[in-house]
């Protein structure tokens, strides 16, 4: 399997609901630096995955509108805990949409799966993955 | 699937055994970055994998018997060349435990697998990865 | 001349008043990886600048009443900007309070300057160095 | 699964052909950061999964050719992209080959699978990861 | 002393003049990551040392006639070997002009020294650090 | 100023006699990720601080004595704590000899000063900087 994967960074605010949070209860925030890869079985007639110019255009779309945001005040996570693990598959979401409908110069269906990891700090970090089809 | 991965350090001597170590048979020593992922299909109500703060706590359990100690000493490891793959899986071993009897704040059941991380320097690195159950 | 730095991390949240800071006017985050070096001419009769299991105690200290806070409503930063330049400020004055005092194990005379580097992700972060004396 | 990573880098040059590729279709260059694991269901008895010393050597001999060259004048790279992609492949075969005929001091047939992973920035990569046998 | 640093990349070909550069003297690349740090005693009414997302601009305005070329070829280079010690003071010579000249939305004269690094590899580094008046 | 650094790692073991140093009392270990940086006023007429492959050289040779040893044994540090605030300055006399004496291709004379980077894990480092002359 191939794979290609781009990275980019957001700074948010956010406050989580749940004893289990802690002191994380509280507005804080954090600096995000997500990657995004794009696994496949093949490489294209280029030699390539994706165009990589393109996959960091998409993932910087869908972190445009989180970025120096506090997110519980965004109506799409209204009554969610923005967790790292919850963004991971916001972004995913968003991604494979793209992926899917070919923006990233390919024909979707060659894309296997996808995987997006948010670093939070150099001590703690959230991944998920899943294929696209 | 959903993952988080939070890591710990310790700093530890030890030596090895057999010709294939070459110089490492002296009793030297290493810094492990050590990280452990846990990886699940669902997320829990509060939207996270496991509560971090516990992982953290269960990760640092395992290696406090280990740091700054010799590990030619520990009794546990009697016999056994303590190799940054072997260590991966000693740790696997003590943070499954956990995992599966619900220290994590979570049914273990719903956790699927782990995978430990050790790098030894920015050269190299070994991991193990199982499922849980 | 001898020094030596300890790290440690934040995660806060707060807002910036100036169009200069155009989006970072809203209410927004940071991961800050926070460092202090500290700076001395000699070592003391053990060999070291400091001792560095109270000098991350001392840094944790003063990471302590920021950390998982917005720092908007904290009375300490009332009507100013908590830009990463004023914060390492900030956390100079208080390490600096606690080395001068002798806190970290030496007469504070015999150390020189402290240096605190505050990252707030992989593309900009700031510093504030200064003597002691 | 273990598995043991080794790295070491390269510095080349080279253009692509295809207007995917943007400001890339002139000469330009990359650091090339490039890791390997070597990945075994079972420690061998001295508790590794190859010999870490041998690993680093056979990646080095695989690297050697390219090392401070412009990749478009290498006759076995004629008529192709080397992106980045393109470059964990031809790593990953030439290791396959070590691997599989027991050079990295062990029973290639107990080696299962290989993975090269190739940074050419902080803010992108690309791995192959297949099976051996 | 107050810094502010930020940072970011280009991709290059180049090769060098004379025996001392042993396999460097055929064209090759890099990745090359680079910072500037602006230095300055005080900060500006708004807390800051230079509007970061100007520093970003000045700096990539630096650096765009570099990336994806071949630096053998550019005329502003020619004769000279373009080593990653020649390239720091090049960008400190340009990011120079522009903090002198007002560009980064502070009385020039405030700030009083740069800093430009660059990284080209994991292995190895040169900066350049110098007043301003 | 310019400067160049390289770097390169020891793994070692070693214990120290003190109670400020608490459970580093025993013996234990560490990787160390070593850091050279040579400082000159000028570029030579090839454009280069030093010859990055002679530093690089000329650093290992200092490293080789201590790479895989436990320092506790080794009779030039009888006596005396290994800290790593020690190791700097000790790398430093080394490195410092050879820079004089003009074994990294330039008159030791145009080297102003030196300065070693010992990071013992990623939450601590020290660092030793002296004129050469």
């Amino acid at each position: 399997m191939h794979a290609v994967e781009v990275s980019d960074q957001i700074m948010i605010a956010h406050s989580f609901r749940g004893e289990v949070f802690g002191p994380a209860q509280k507005v804080h925030g954090a600096t995000f630096v997500v990657r995004v890869a794009f696994l496949a079985e093949t490489l294209d007639p280029h030699g390539i995955v994706v165009d990589i110019a393109g996959a960091h255009a998409v993932l910087k779309a869908a972190l445009l509108p989180l970025n120096y945001r506090n997110l519980d005040e965004l109506p799409q996570f209204a009554g969610v805990n923005t967790t790292t693990e919850f963004l991971t598959r916001h972004i995913f979401d968003l991604v494979a949409d793209a992926a899917r409908s070919g923006k990233l110069g390919r024909d979707g269906r060659e894309l296997k799966a996808l995987r997006v990891t948010i670093a939070e700090s150099p001590l703690a970090r959230a991944w998920y993955e899943a294929p696209l089809w």
